[in-house]
Formats: structure tokens, sequence, C-alpha cells
């Protein structure tokens, strides 16, 4: 060992003397970058054009691709929360689960999503506006378009464009996917999953996506009714988040219950998170993408209103966190950390729709609501509709989604959107004086509880007989880790890990039990 | 389940079938983008200038955006980095700590933070310059301004440039909020902790950050004394780490040491972290963002210093835990994984201020230093100043801050800074053969002293007087998890995670006491 | 405590009020930036020239240097991934060495590699193109350059587009470095670990990395000897993953099996992952790095195909973890977590090299195999090469970076390339018509078993005399954190954490010693 350390401390030293006589070397080259943007003198003004025209879309192409790369590494904070607010016998498996959620939900929108969405109904340029037979079929006359059908495995779209645009709306509808399994942790069937995700990715989130975002319906009632600028959602509290909320619904209704969660007299018990510190780091990497979630959709670097946007979202996101904390404090006497992360949270989706269309006092103002709501929510959801959602997902992404669509309606200050949805003036909210973008608003929310909790409860209703959607008791008291993915999660200290379990008798806890099917295995 | 993947199997075979077929449909779109930059033949000098300027200011808002959402990511290192170091039992309320601070220090710089330290001042360039009364009494007569007075709560800033430069200054603030609570971790009341987050967020940053960065008298000491270029900190040596280093200082002083933590000789014992993975992955993660937090600094794009900045960063840290790591193992005989880590982070603090002024070689001989002075003064703070500090955030922030500040007016090469603070000519050294910068260094050094420790020492003292700033000493033997937040970190395995405390008696463990106590609760 | 609640509320509802009459305020400022972009009118041709090259280059550095970054945080993904697969009681060694290699890589690229790779090759435009004796020299006559000579720690570079340059090739390289670890882990030293750090980042990698990236021999392939466009490798299939996983396979062999690995029949035993959360999540991370990686390597933001680089990526890793899961689960019954993240990290590596040069159908087929291709090498490794890859270090990287370099020979679709190392025309592999592409990308395969595995494997055997590769016995059976390291990765619960631990003898579990033996120390 003194022998590598002296090796290397003489290579560091011998390094020191010779940097200070190479001092002077650094005279050479360019420190500043100075000479790049000097003028040769020569350029025509077509060369200036061109010069400028690749930083215009060089400055695009980079605020896009990389605010996208980040809205995937919400897989990466959803993946953290959900884990570590379960207990640690399903570790192994809600933490794949979220993994398999995006691999799953990429190929399927890769092979039939994004067309949907966006193919031919002029959401993507690239695919063109449609006006054969087949986009007249696929509207709704009087009313508008309600899918598209060009781009399947992006074939016929071999452009850079089109490329990015699904890039940054896969990881998007990566979003939702994942929300459900919060509210479904610890008691679905892994392979039940594989089929949610792919019916997700395929058919639930691309149709209503297309009503909103790709030309659809949707977006066309302003233009079509007179409905303000139609369904304004700037970055998916509706698309994104009250989708994936609505499906966190229903799945945790048609699911049931975790066994013991609900004593006999209907009160609910608390089933602490396994790793409270693995939650808080999700939440933080969940704050940290929703920047580049919200900014990003500007899907333009030379929309400068994306300061405003990441700046709102920060408020927002921060006050609602705050709220949360000391409604908790003073509701219930301990500034209780899940739901503070869930406050932030819900702020965050919040602000997700109205972020750019409001100032930062507005924002503050629809965070704090957030951050009240969700504390409230969790408690209506567990004790009046006696729906066990383990993360808080139905609080935080569908009611708050909700809360943020008509966020927009109300505060939307009219200094942006100019052109949105092919209405002129800025986007305004009932608080500065018009309703009808407020209509609008519901009419989403609407939709929304039709085609996000209607058609997922049908679907989970089929899923559940003709798949089952749910492990057996046995596995769940056991554990999902073993049974259904071969491995434990954390091997060396597992042996502890049912301590907290409960089983569906009052008062009598069932570890032992449990322990010894375990064993009996 | 073999239905499920022979169904999957299937469609996926028939997809590739289906590709294979499709590969002729890829002839259309524009598959690199070529198009996009051709010039239609028809603009005109304006039109062209127009693009032009989008795509520089839409470059700048990319890369100020983007890395100032990376330096909140900062927020993440360090919760992880702390609650890595400290034991299990207060790993909820360290971890639950680090987010709330983020949390309050977003709403407290909102509400009045950013105003004083940008507002009107001249810093802001949306918040005008001042000229009125009020702007006259903010401005010592000799010496220039001490504190901005216009934006609180954004208000009146409905400005996208504004709103940008509230987004990045409130990510750089935070990470002074964030480094006290690191020195304190372990025994600091949770309540405390929210008011010290909001008078450093509100006043304690704001003053020094606008008399550096705002335009106030420690800017002006160049123009209006020739002394260099005024105090010169590129990305916040001074305003951010020494800051925050300084806090940590008094309020570890304050506070005192953990129970156990000197032994009656005098003689410190160690208290190893509970999940060193963890802190290391903190530590990776604080380098990662440290790239932003330097380079993001120049606010534009087009400042191509920034790529020496990202650089003299990665050779600062990287060499900074080398040194550290060879200094542990020749003096104690193991390439300790902790100091390792703070020698990075040392070396990287101390680059902060001098990353722009500097090349690679002298970037190399202050890492060095650095990683060095980490060890040292871990051992001075500890050993001669008989102060606990849990996690090494006075040697890495404090004396690495001073450090990094002080080599600006040592290593400053004179290849950049031209107009800096109203200067003319690049920022200069000693060695580069000029003195009048390190003047001006050695008073930042000096001032900081004075409000960073001196004032927070009067705060902390204040506080602790009126509302308490330690748990009792039952809850902190207990760990703080449960008695402050409701929560165990991980309930799972917690029953084990009093193993290695011990009591303020030599030679006695009073782990049993500690479980007896929790379990009598 | 109801104080501060009482007081933080009325604050926040004055705040709130406050804000309501501020509104009106809000019409102050550009809330949406346009008046930004206007043009003076007064600019001339040579102005807007200036705007527009700053802006152009604006783009570029920020596309550089932002991918750039994130590629740095590969590191704490192979940080975790290997970390999370090894048992606890090596977890703070394996987690060290993870943060140490890009540590001493980093130093050792600075000192010497980058100016092997780059220096006066060509590669580096800020280092010139040689010329001069030395450079004569240094090529081999009739084949091409071997290694670059200039740019020792940066000296005679002191430009900002060569330390642009220098950091994004530095975190490619260190890449390579953190390879092996995997597939040493758990029984590699410490110490020895640190000089094959620096032996790879000064030699091995840059003069392959010089071959192929630096206009070497293996570049000029196509313009000397008319094979393609010479060996083409987009982002590091070849370069990077390939090389790091050719290092991997020589360091397993030469090191051996853990003690316990196989038994006496041949037989392989599982040593299962302690924290299987922490590898998925180090998997995320990964992939979320790997969009920077792929995408990034353009070095140019004004390149479009960036997008699609994107999501070919996305795809070929999706598909990669779809198709391994699918494999386990119908061969073994289980959807197999570590094995699905294998597979998306198997579709990752074999994109990296043909990412920009096909299409997403081909990314698709390419990321199938190659997940179905790593169950496959993971098995024959272990089985029939009785070799000892913890983390699967050499079937990831090794097997699929092979694949991903011959698949450019195949895939390449003719669109994109023109120019590349020289020649002219879109890259084309054979299914698209042209074989001479894929000759250039076997030599390549070949050049990478005499370089990568040869080189490497007569290395560790002399390390392994001359210093010693291996701990002892008893040191790996105790766990390699405390002897090695000086701490324990958990000290709260590490009492538990020789479980799963066996010896060599067959069917007799030493755990019992193993702990004795920790006890006796």
């Amino acid at each position: 060992m003194k022998r590598l350390v002296k090796i290397v401390s003489t290579m560091l030293l011998v390094g020191m003397l010779v940097s200070i006589f190479a001092i002077p070397a650094f005279a050479a080259g360019d420190p500043t970058g100075a000479s790049y943007v000097t003028p040769t003198g020569t350029e025509t003004l077509s060369d200036v054009a061109t010069q400028a025209n690749k930083a215009y879309y060089g400055a695009n192409f980079t605020w896009v691709m990389i605010t996208g790369f980040m809205v995937f590494f919400f897989q990466c904070g959803f993946a953290m929360v959900e884990t570590g607010f379960c207990r640690g016998k399903n570790a192994a498996h809600t933490m794949t689960m979220n993994f398999m959620v995006f691999l799953i939900g990429a190929v399927g929108y890769f092979l039939v999503g994004f067309a949907i969405q966006f193919g031919g109904s002029g959401g993507a340029v690239g695919l063109g506006t449609g006006g054969g037979v087949l986009d007249a079929m696929l509207k709704i006359p009087g009313l508008g378009g309600i899918m598209g059908y060009k781009g399947f495995m992006l074939s016929g779209t071999y452009d850079a464009g089109v490329y990015a645009l699904f890039f940054f709306q896969m990881v998007f509808m990566d979003t939702t996917v994942t929300i459900p399994t919060g509210s479904m942790a610890e008691r679905v069937k892994y392979s039940a999953y594989v089929i949610i995700a792919f019916f997700i990715s395929m058919i639930l989130y691309p149709f209503f996506g297309n009503w909103v975002w790709g030309g659809g319906f949707l977006a066309t009632l302003g233009s079509n009714f007179g409905l303000g600028h139609g369904v304004v959602d700037f970055a998916g509290s509706a698309v994104v988040h009250s989708m994936g909320g609505m499906i966190a619904l229903s799945g945790a209704i048609v699911i049931g219950p975790r066994i013991g969660k609900f004593k006999k007299d209907g009160t609910a018990r608390s089933f602490p998170g396994h790793n409270i510190p693995m939650a808080i780091i999700g939440t933080i990497i969940l704050f940290f993408c929703w920047f580049s979630f919200n900014a990003g959709s500007t899907l333009n670097a030379s929309d400068f209103r994306l300061a405003i946007v990441a700046t709102n979202t920060m408020v927002a996101g921060a006050i609602g966190g705050v709220a949360a904390m000391f409604y908790m404090w003073i509701k219930y006497g301990k500034p209780d950390p899940s739901m503070t992360a869930n406050g932030a949270l819900a702020g965050l989706v919040a602000i997700t729709a109205p972020c750019a269309f409001v100032n930062g006092i507005s924002a503050f103002i629809i965070g704090l609501i957030a951050g009240i709501l969700v504390c409230v929510a969790v408690k209506f959801v567990e004790d009046k509709m006696k729906i066990d959602d383990p993360v808080g997902a139905i609080s935080v992404h569908c009611v708050n989604g909700v809360w943020g669509v008509i966020a927009v309606g109300l505060f939307a200050d009219g200094q942006y959107g100019d052109g949105l949805n092919g209405v002129t003036g800025g986007v305004t909210g009932l608080f500065f004086g018009s309703a009808s973008q407020l209509y609008a608003q519901l009419i989403a929310v609407g939709v929304l509880i039709v085609w996000g909790f209607g058609v997922s409860f049908v679907f989970f209703k089929v899923l559940d007989k003709f798949w089952g959607l749910r492990v057996s008791p046995e596995v769940e008291l056991a554990g999902l880790d073993v049974p259904e993915m071969g491995v434990l999660a954390y091997p060396d200290t597992q042996m502890t890990t049912s301590e907290l379990d409960y089983d569906s008798e009052d008062n009598m806890e069932i570890k032992q039990l449990a322990r010894f099917k375990v064993k009996a295995k």
C-alpha cells in the first residue's frame, strides 16, 4: 500500500511542478472562444439566414430533447416514491413493475399509440393533416377529429422532427402508465399489469391525447363552438395526470383493498412505507423532472414564456408542500413526511395545466389550495370511499389534476396563448373576465370521467374476469417478491420484513402466520 | 402466464415482419432535418435578424434554465449525503428536513428574498436600477448599495427574463439553506429549522448576495476603490458555500455536540453513518449538479468560457477526491470512503469562485490543496475546536469556500472577466502579477465572518432562547424520527438501529436504555 | 408548535391578500419575452452574422456540455447497479470503488490519456493535425495514425473548444473504466483497481479511442482501403462498451470466481444481490443518461439526426428489456428483475454504434436480438466458460457491444454519415446493399479482441504477480468493507448480512464460520 501511495504522490508532485512550468504554454488557443463568432466578412444574406436557421432549430432541438430526457427520468421518481411507500416484502415487485411499465409503454406507443394520437390529425406536421377518405371517416361531423391513423412503428415518417415529437410524447404518455401502479401496488399481478401497460399506451391514453393535443374535438371546441381556446392543458394536468389518476381510481376500486387495510368496523389501518428516505428522494426527483415536464412543453426554445412556466412550477410545488406540512402539523401534531411530499406533488400536478397562462401569485394560490386539497382527499378516499390507495395516487393525480384543469378556467390572465388551437388572443379565465374557457375545461373533466374512469373501469372488470387482476391471499400475505418475481428485494435483512403486517381480523397480528407460510414454501 | 407470453411473442414477431415490409416506407420525410435550415430566398435582413435573435435568446434560455434545473437537483445530493452519514434512527428526520428546506426556502425567497437581493439594485435588468428616494436611502454614501427593494412576490416584474433570473438564483440560494442542516443534524428541532430556513432565505443570504452579485458595495469595490474587479465570486464559493459553511459553524457551536460524541477526556467518538452507499451516491449527484452550478453561472450560452468552467470543475473535484483518499490512506491506513467523498466536494467548493478565471493546471492545484485541506480541517474542527459536525459541512463548505475565494486572488490569469463589475481587463491574481484582486477577496472573507458567522450566531442564540434549537435528550437518544416526524425511516428493520449508540458516560453503552425508552412511549 | 403554525398561516394568508391586490402590478414587464427578438432596424449584415454565430455556437456548446454532464451521471447508474447486485458485506467497497474510478480516471485522462487520444491526430481541431517529425513517427506508413502526442494536462490548448472536447471525451472514457469493476466485484483489491483505473484511462482506452475516433488507422480504413467509411462507431459500442467488456472478461478470468460460486460438480450457485431496488434504480439512471450518451455524440446541436438517435436508443433499450423479460419468463417461469434490467442495458449497448445510421424499425430489431442475446450469454459465460461475472458485465457490454459494432454493417440504411471519416455518401450496411462496411466493422472486432482482451489480459497477469489483484480468502468471506475500506456499509443492520454466503464445499453453509472470523478480528 505504502508503495502505491508513494508512487502516486511522487507522480502528482512531479505533475504539479511540470504544470507550473507549463503555464506559459497556456498562451495558446482561444480561451474565451471569441474567435468563433467573428464574421468572415464574405457572408451573403443567404449564408447568414442558413446559420440563423441552424441555430434556431439547434436551440429548439436541444430544448425539446433534453427536457424530454428529463421527463423520462420521472420513471425513477415514481419508482422510488411507490417502492418507498410500500412494504419491504413487496419492494422488488413494486420497483420492477415501475421499470417494466416504461419498457412495455415504449413498445406499445411505438407500435400503435403514437399513430392514434398524432397520425394525420395535424398534430404532427411530418405526418400530414389528413384530407383523404380515412381522415373524413375518423371525424365526427360537426364535432371534430377522434383519432389519428398514420405512423404505426414510425413507418412513413422517417423525419427528424417526427422522431423528436415521438420521443417527447412517449415520455409524457409513460407517466400516465405508471400512475396506477401506485394505487394498485402490493396486490396486483405483475402479468396483469403487463397487459394494462399495453392497453394504456396503445389505446386509452392516445385517444384522449388526440382529442386535446392532437387537434381532436376537445381542442377544436374553441374554434368550433366559441368555448375559449377549446380545452387548454399546457403540460398535462388533464391528458397525463387526471387520466392516470382516473385509471388509478378505477383500478383501486376493482382490485379492492389490501388484506387487513380496513378493520371490521371499517376504519383504516396505516401500513407504513418500508423506506421513507427512498420515497422522499423519489419526490425530489419528480420535482426536478417537473421543471422539464412543464417548461419543455413549449416545444420551442424561443418561446421565452418557458421561464415563467418553470418558476410557476417551482412556486406552486413549494407552497403545496408547505401547506400540506402545516395542515398535517396543526391537525395531527406532526409534520408528516409522506403528506409533505404528496403536498408538493399535488401543487405540481395542479400547476401543470395552467403553468403557462398564469402569473407567479396565481401559481402560489393554486399550489396552496392543492396542498390542502390533497390532505383532505387522502382522508376522504380512505375513510369515506373506503378505497385503499397505498401511495395516494388518486388524491395527487386525479383530484389535483382535475383542480389544475379547472384552475386554467379561473386564473388564466390573458397574457399568453394567442393562436392556440386556432383562437386569437390570450387564454383568459373567470377571474380575469371570461367564463367561456371555464366551460371548455369542465367539458374536459366530464370526458375524463367517462373515458378515463369509465372505460378503464370496464377494462379492469373484464381483465379481472378473464385473466385475474390480483394475486392470491397467500401470496399477498407472504409478500409478492418471491412468488411473483422469484427474488427478495433485500435478501440480507428480509427475514424481519413482515413485522408490521396485519391480517384481516381485528387486533390480531398474523405475522407469525405469514412467516410460517414463507418458510413452508 | 404461457398464454400471455405466446400472445406477446406472436405480436412481436408479426411486428417484425410488418417492419421489414415497411422499410420502403422510410423513404418518406426528412431523416436528417436538412430542409429545416434552407433559406427561403425571400428573407429580408430584418427577418434574419429576428431569427438570429430568437436563436440567440433561445440558446441562452435553454442554457440557463436547464442548468438551473440541475442546480435544483443539488437538494437530492445533499439529502442523500447527510442522511447516509447520519444514524438510521434519525434518517427520516434528516431526509425530510433536507426536502423541507427547499420548500420553505422557495417560499421565503419568493415572498421577500429575491427582492432584497436584486430589486432595483441593477442586478435584475427587468427590475430597473433604482434612482428614486428609496434607492438613495438604501445606499451608503461613498460605499455603495446595501439592499434591493422591488419584486416582492415577483410583483411588478411580470417579465420572462426576471422569472428566469429568479429561478436560477433561487436554486443557488437554496444550497445555502441546506448546508447547515448537515452540521446540526441528529439533534436540531424540525420546527426550529423551519424558522431558520425562512430566516436564511429571506434575510441572511439575500443581503450578502446583493453585496456581491446584486451590484452592492462588495461588487463595486473595484470601480470605487480600485481593488481589482471588486469581490469576484464566479459561482458562489463565497455567496453560497462560505455563507452556508459559516452558518453551519455557528449553528454547530450554539447547538452543541450530540450526546456521547465527546468522551470525558475530550476525545471524539466516531458515529458511523448508517448508509455509506447512500452517502456516496449523494456525492456523485452533487458532482453531477456542480457542472451546471458552475458553468451555468455564465448565464449566457454564448460565453464559451463555460466549457473551461466545466472542465476546471471536473479536474478540481477529481483531484480533490484523489488527494483526500491518498492522504487518509497514508495517514490512517484505509482509503476512507467518507473523506474521499468530502475531498471531492472540497475540490468542487474551492473551484466554484475561481472556475472561470483560471486554467486547467491551476484548477488541478486548487483542487489538490482543497483535498488535503478538508482532511486537516475535519480533524481540527473535531479535535481542537471540539465541534460536532456530523457530515463535515464546516470543513467542506466554510474552510474550502474561503480557500476558493482567496484562490481567485492568487490564480486568476487575466484571460477572462473583461468588464466584470464595471472594470476593464481580465481578472488577475497575485501569481499573475496583481495583488489588488487579492485584497478585495480578503475583504469578502472578513464580511463573511461578520455577516455569515456573526449574525447567524446571534440569531441562533436568540432562537435557542425563545423557541429552542435542540430536541430533548430523551428524543435524541431514542432517535428523532418517531418523536419529531411520527414515522420510522425503515419500519421493517428499525429495531436494530440503535446498536451503535453510546451515552455520555465513558465506556457504557446505553442502547438498552434507549430501546427501553422507545418502547415505554 | 401551534404558535409557529399560527404565525406562518397568518403570514401566508396575508400574503394571499397582498397578492390579489398586487395583481394589477403584473401589467409591468414583458411576460412573453417578445421584445427580446425585435430587430433594432440598424443592424448590419455583419452584426446579424455575429449574432447568428453566437447563437449557433451557443446552441452547440449547450448541447455538448449538457449531454456531457449527463454522461458523467452514468457513474451513478453503474455504481447503483453494481452495488445493488453485490452482497451487502461488500457494498461500501463496490460503491466507493465505482466513485473512485471516476476520480482516478479524470486525473489519468487529464495527465496523459486525452493527449494520446486526440493530440495532433486531427481529432481535436485546437490541437492541430500534426505535420512535424513526431507526427510522422507516430504513423504506420501505408496504414495510418496510431497515437496523439499533444495536450498533456491540457497544456498548449487553452481553448474553449478543446476544453469542451476534453470534458465530453473524459466522461465517455470513464464508462470504460467502470465496466470491469462489475465483473471483478466482491474480490478485487481496492488498491489494485486504483492502478487499473490509471492504466485504462492513460493507455488502454486512449490508444483504441485514437484509432477509431481520433483519426487513427481504423478510422481511415475507408479512405485508405475502401472499406466503407472505415470503422464506424457512432457513440461507442466498440470504443467504450466492447472495450470495457473485453477488459471485464480478461479481468474476471485472471481474478477467478468468488469463493463458493461454483460447486464441486462445476454448477454455479446464485449469489443474490443485496438490494434489488437499488439495482433497478441504477438501470433507470443508465437508461436516462444513455439518451445523452448517444444523441450527444452528434457533438452538434444543428445535426438534427440527434432526434432519430435518441428515439432509436429508446426503442432498442425498451424492446431489449421486454425481450429479456419474456425470455426469462417462458424459460424459467418468472419475469426476472435482474435480467429484465440487463436486457434493457443490452439493447442500449447494441444500439450505441448504429443509433445514427438506422431507422426505428431496425433499432427495434437490433434491440430485440440484444435482449435475447444477453440471456443466452449470461448462461454461457457462467455454465460453459465457468466465469464468475457478478453483474453480467461481460454479457451486456462485451457481447452486445460486439453485436452493435456488427449491426452497423448490417442495418445502416445509407441516409446518414456523408463525409464521415472523409468518405462521401451515407453509411450503408449489408441489408441495404453494401458488404464493405461490414468488413471494416469485423476488423474493429478483431482489433478489440487483440488490444482490449489481449493486452488487458497480460496487464492483469503482471499486476496479479507483482501487486496482487485479489483480497485474501479471509477478507473475501468476512466481506471486503471493513478490511479494505474500514467501514461497514450499513452498520445498523450489518450483523445479518452474511446469511446467504456459502463456502466452497458443497452443501455446507459457512456463514457461522464467516461470522466467527469477523468477530474474532
